[in-house]
């Protein structure tokens, strides 16, 4: 077993509180360019109410969603001059909160009581993204999604919602057992044949399991996805703060990488950006239209099960994890995730390699 | 600034846990003499569930509203004789909660341990009035509403409700600057060109902002309104516990008085009793149809806004409130109701005026 | 007043938080023989998630609906060759909880803290019962069903559903003094001309009132009932951990036992497995169409009550409790139910008997 902080905490009975992660200094999110346009737009981070809007200069600006005169949230208000104008008194506040308006008041509006509070953005790869720690110029920048605008490649994007946690939403989406089972019928057959090994490379931030021997898709697939032969090489990753990254190389023709940047909309609700990147031995134009709906009926068969993983935890009030040694990232990216959440992310850069065997 | 108590509580954090004032020994009205029949009925005062209906003498009583025996709502029994009769074992109670029947049993019904509980009531103006304080006779009477029969007044009743709770209702009523916003069409413009002086005058159970020199309306309003010229007078006044009226006097021919009783259903849910009483020199079967769409669209602003800053308030768990000099009457109301909670309502009769400045 | 536990706490005040009866260590039936069959079965017991399956040998198994690896209901899977498939990443189970396969892991998968925590079960006169505390083989047995098969009698079942506490179903079904008010053109009439004595006998597990005198039913129906005349002899009892059953003879001739076995679901829901065995001197086959719509109409007037009862004890978070001496079985049922929550119940076998007068 690879984590002694996700050990079972007994059979079905309930273990203490259910502790969410919440992760502060951690750039997500929250729309993409084109839904940001001249209107304030509502959106919920870590259980917080945001109002984004665009500022004179049309960069993106986030305050938190409530005038700090009467709490009304400012995202019913409106856009005037790059500056948010609230809906009941019509007191304005610029992209970093100030206040800058007044109406009826003869003298200075801009005490300090009165401004909102804001949180830094930038606009990245057709993103909104938004700094989760309130008042603060951040150090760090953003994740870049790769290959987004290399030679020969295709990218489809989609955004899709979970009911679960930011840390199940994360395993789910680069665990490879289940896979086998609850979408067995695409992916893997449920009678295993073949024995692999997995190396599993852990760094400061980030976790990768790479997994050599997969058999090579049958029949005409496999012929087309790779025409010269070759083998497959698969990694899955997880960056923090909520990067999860499957990429898969069959030959040397077939190279498909899917990044999902997830936003933790409140403690059981997720958001996920997902960016698939492709270069295929097909025309792309053929290879999109197939991809989508199986993309999709696999993400639908994940988000049921999320639903009730979380509905169930939430009745029980409580959490259970016996992990086993298949499980081969969740674990490590719990651990990650609490260190992040405690702002205790190691500064060393050397990597820990080990090794495990499953059958896929 | 008015009020220490009312300062903000910093830009946009959480503050706090909130408190909604709850009155104890206050008048408050819970239905009109009319909805008041032979059947038993529901209401809810400061989230109380209790049960009015009329004794034997035709008198309004209320009682808590659960059968001290097993729990039923008495509201779901029958009156009978003036007494009502619970649904479940058909134990009766008079208007003063003593238990008078139960079927089956030998021997008397009356013990002490069968009472329900019981409230104060007045029936005045048309309104069934019910004190706040269960068990008690009260010492002091309801409010009476101004000029109901009057000569040459005519009277307008609305009942209508707001997600609010009582204090954001009663300022939301009494405030100005909103209404040149949100209501910027209807009242006054949003450019500003008048400076006017506001005097306001606090006793020990209210307070008074009289606005001196707002301009005359306009045009064919102005010429009808106050055909002989004349200056506006402009009162927005609060009492204890739960009364906002706001006076128009425009020349010597109109007189608007707008008395709101106010009736705190739970903490963010408040009925409005409105009277509108008024002198014009217009035909006043003219004026009806024509004031009361204006008031009630006006009202439907308020009562959205009042609506999502509920709705803010306890998403976030806490309160905001940066307020301003114009900002009149809200704070002093809201010391008002805070005294009248810990039942420290200052008995002094000195009227404290104090004068500031406004734009409208 | 028999009970001094559940004198009345005052009248119509709030009076402590609600406490809501919880057995250990107790029988229940969680379905019909029936309804099990070769799917998983939701259920829930005092507030717990079960999942009931039959096993290889056709048994009835009773698991705690959660899957120890990642928390999802094990009911949403599936019986695969008598154990319990989980449907995320197929971890099976048997009917003692034992985990007998996880797919992809090389090695065994029995370690202890995979296991689902199990109940005991019986199958027995059509029912599955299961035993409310986890983990431990019961030293007692289900309750069994009289007359089930006696010659000349015939049995109708129901399974109802309360929106009320176990104990407040279990006193609503043997209280006599509201049958005559809520059901009163049923069967008593309100007028009451009867005196009559109420024999009680306590023991230790259980509690039996005896009414002496009742008056046979009149006319045509009195006649049919007992054509040979004869007195009426009326029994209501109440036997841990949740039978409560209602026993009348009319002369030699007419014998009805209605037994309800109770199930507490949740806090404020109550299932009633009803069992009504009779023999009348009237072909059964014309009794049966007549007694069941009478038989389902009382029962909707009480859980009308009942869950209005419950809705206002929620809503006061409290309860109120002023019982007389024709509150007969009730405050002795809760007395019994608080000795079992505590596993205090007497192992004296001597019967107390006391007894009192009411009217009917």
């Amino acid at each position: 077993m690879l984590s002694s902080r996700e050990e079972s905490r007994g059979p079905g009975a309930p273990s203490g509180l259910v502790s969410v992660v919440r992760l502060p200094q951690s750039w997500f999110i929250l729309c993409s360019s084109r839904e940001l346009s001249n209107k304030p737009l509502a959106r919920t981070l870590q259980g917080q109410p945001l109002v984004l809007f665009r500022n004179e200069a049309g960069k993106p600006a986030a305050l938190v969603d409530r005038c700090p005169h009467r709490n009304v949230p400012l995202s019913m208000g409106r856009v005037v001059a790059g500056q948010l104008q609230c809906g009941y008194h019509g007191w304005r506040f610029d992209g970093s909160g100030q206040c800058r308006a007044i109406p009826g008041l003869i003298g200075e509006p801009g005490a300090k009581s009165r401004c909102a509070s804001w949180h830094a953005t930038r606009e990245q790869d057709g993103f909104v993204w938004v700094y989760s720690t309130p008042g603060v110029e951040p150090t760090n920048e953003p994740y870049r999604f790769p290959l987004l605008d290399a030679h020969g490649y295709s990218t489809v994007r989609r955004t899709l919602r979970a009911n679960g946690s930011l840390h199940s939403t994360l395993e789910n989406t680069l665990d490879v057992p289940h896979t086998a089972f609850l979408h067995g019928g695409l992916f893997r057959t449920e009678k295993k044949r073949n024995e692999i090994e997995v190396v599993v490379r852990r760094g400061a931030d980030r976790v990768e399991a790479e997994y050599i021997g997969e058999p090579r898709p049958e029949g005409l697939v496999g012929k087309l996805l790779a025409p010269g032969g070759g083998v497959v090489q698969h990694f899955d990753r997880f960056l923090l703060p909520s990067i999860a990254q499957v990429e898969y190389r069959i030959g040397d023709d077939s190279h498909l990488l899917v990044t999902s940047a997830m936003t933790p909309v409140d403690d059981w609700d997720t958001l996920v950006y997902a960016v698939v990147t492709f270069r295929m031995p097909l025309p792309h134009w053929l290879v999109k239209p197939f991809l989508t709906p199986v993309a999709l009926h696999i993400f639908q068969q994940d988000a049921r099960i999320l639903a009730r993983q979380t509905e169930t935890i939430r009745r029980f009030g409580s959490e259970t994890y016996a992990s086993t040694e298949v499980d081969v990232l969740g674990p490590l990216i719990l651990r990650l995730l609490r260190q992040a959440e405690r702002e205790k992310v190691a500064t060393s850069v050397e990597v820990q390699e080990t090794r495990l065997k499953m059958q896929v």
